[in-house]
């Protein structure tokens, strides 16, 4: 298999990676490809805006005021700064639950000036910290919202993980039988699907006008609006999914997953984008995600945008004094699909 | 290309790494292999035994008064905890020298006790931090004492890495027009050499007879067995290098480095192995060096020590409240070479 990136050491290949990529449109065509594009793939978190829909249908994001902040947070996996620690802790109240009830588990906060200040001021871990706490504090609401007991929504048979398994098998137009899955690093099921499916759940967001059923429509609209609007909730300081939205101004809404996934919702043509890197390695994802971009035109039709994200394109690799000593380059090259 | 190492989230394969195994008698035959041993790879930390060779054959390490721990650390990645911190600074200052002179940069230790520490009270940082300081207080040594001047000792150009370009070719019988180069992570040339030349390097330290040059055969005796003799200070704290050398007392030594490369010297068989995940990732190499060593019969010939290292041959793949969700599996076949 050709490699998708190379990681170079001055001249020289020091390391390779191979993946795949899947770019459709709303009617789940399959225009662009590289790689496996059918790779049967866990999306992690880049399922996170699919699994925030019932949030919305349910009226849980109603009933508990949740705005554009509190939706992008559904959406996340944040950085644990203090504003998504509050925001999560927010949104959990107003539910009138406790962080007794998250089953996410809790991590040191990704940002490392947040982790710094954490270790720093020896301030105590709650599941707040975790990544996922705005997705678990959506899913804490929907089922409050709906009168069934809390405890226990993360195991696959809680209706609320089986109202997310019918929201990703209609989103991304994949058979229920055909979606295998495990457990996610936050202890909710994580769900397993071929590449380009993804790919189509992200075209609908782009797309949605496609989408039938009207408060999924809706709620697909809201959702990704609020990604965009506010981008720093969905990821944070100095992270690829909140620059890129910045960037791209209300065009581009794209989120990541762990194991090195990626989905994009380009608005602007109605398409969707899916890369899998496949030894799950990040610092391959995000050179990945902007070549694909620059063979898609955006870097002719959104310049300025996608010059301003060029450290993620071919980041530079440094020695530990900060000297430049290599390069992470992409070199696939998307092939029109038949 | 098949792949060598497989990472499951329950019973799905999530990712995959794809990699490279040579083992090599001191002969230089190739005995077993898996995917390309021939790939040039520049083994990175893994040369540090090579590269403290002419520390002991220049007379520094006797004029210094250099015990095995000194030699060990010499051929460390450490964790930067106190006690390699310490020995490092120990090494420099008994040159006439000062942390000024070191050209590694720093970074936060990897150890994570040693890591929180150093935050939580805000200890400076120096270049003792630097997994490679132990290295480069070694260079500085032989410089030192061949009366050469130590600033930039870092440079391709200075003696110090003149020499150490002339071990590496000996040591791995790699013709120096073969050799290319960048710069390392500590700012020092990386050699880059085939994977099968690394594994003859490794079976030179197994088997060191076989190497004419008196001073260096007895340089390669002294430097595997300090080694061995101080696991501790090759590395550290719940690491493979150390937990390897200590579980199988005197056997083996080995050699992690960057972008995941392992180097093996065993000295009962007088072998050399050598592994290079291709993508660069840290969690394949370790559940492929123990799978190589299985599938040597390691497993059978020394089944308590093989059995005390069973985490780092199928590591579990754990959710943030530490729940089992997956595991990672070697799955290579060695292949006799012809």
């Amino acid at each position: 298999m050709q490699p998708m990136v190379v990681v170079k050491r001055g001249e020289e290949v020091e390391s390779r990676h191979i993946g795949h990529v899947a770019v459709v449109d709303s009617d789940g065509r399959l225009l662009y490809e590289w790689g496996d594009p059918e790779r049967p793939t866990f999306p992690r978190s880049a399922m996170k805006p699919f699994q925030a829909i019932p949030v919305v249908t349910s009226g849980a994001a109603d009933r508990f005021h949740m705005d554009d902040a509190d939706l992008a947070l559904c959406c996340a996996s944040h950085n644990g700064e203090e504003r998504h620690r509050a925001r999560a802790q927010s949104i959990l109240e107003r539910t009138g639950q406790t962080a007794a009830v998250l089953a996410c588990g809790t991590h040191l906060p990704r940002d490392p000036e947040s982790q710094q200040e954490v270790i720093r001021k020896g301030i105590e871990f709650t599941p707040y910290f975790s990544n996922c706490s705005g997705k678990h504090a959506g899913m804490v609401a929907t089922a409050v919202h709906l009168g069934e007991d809390p405890e226990g929504y993360e195991r696959p048979e809680h209706p609320v993980q089986q109202r997310i398994l019918e929201t990703v098998c209609d989103m991304t137009a994949t058979p229920r039988e055909q979606v295998s899955w495990g457990v996610d690093g936050c202890n909710v099921p994580a769900h397993r699907i071929p590449l380009r499916n993804l790919a189509l759940g992200f075209a609908q967001m782009a797309d949605p006008v496609s989408i039938g059923d009207k408060p999924v429509r809706r709620a697909v609209e809201r959702i990704t609006s609020a990604m965009i609007a506010v981008p720093e909730m969905v990821a944070g300081k100095n992270r690829f999914c909140t620059d890129l939205m910045r960037a791209f101004n209300g065009r581009l809404a794209g989120k990541v997953g762990a194991e090195a996934v990626y989905g994009i919702s380009d608005r602007q043509r109605g398409i969707g984008i899916a890369v899998k890197v496949e030894d799950g390695t990040q610092r391959a994802l995000y050179a990945t995600v902007m070549e694909v971009l620059r063979q898609l035109g955006l870097d002719r039709e959104e310049p300025e945008a996608f010059r301003s994200l060029a450290s993620y394109h071919q980041p530079v690799v440094k020695s530990m004094s900060g000297q430049a000593v290599g390069k992470i380059l992409p070199v696939l090259e998307l092939k029109r699909s038949d």
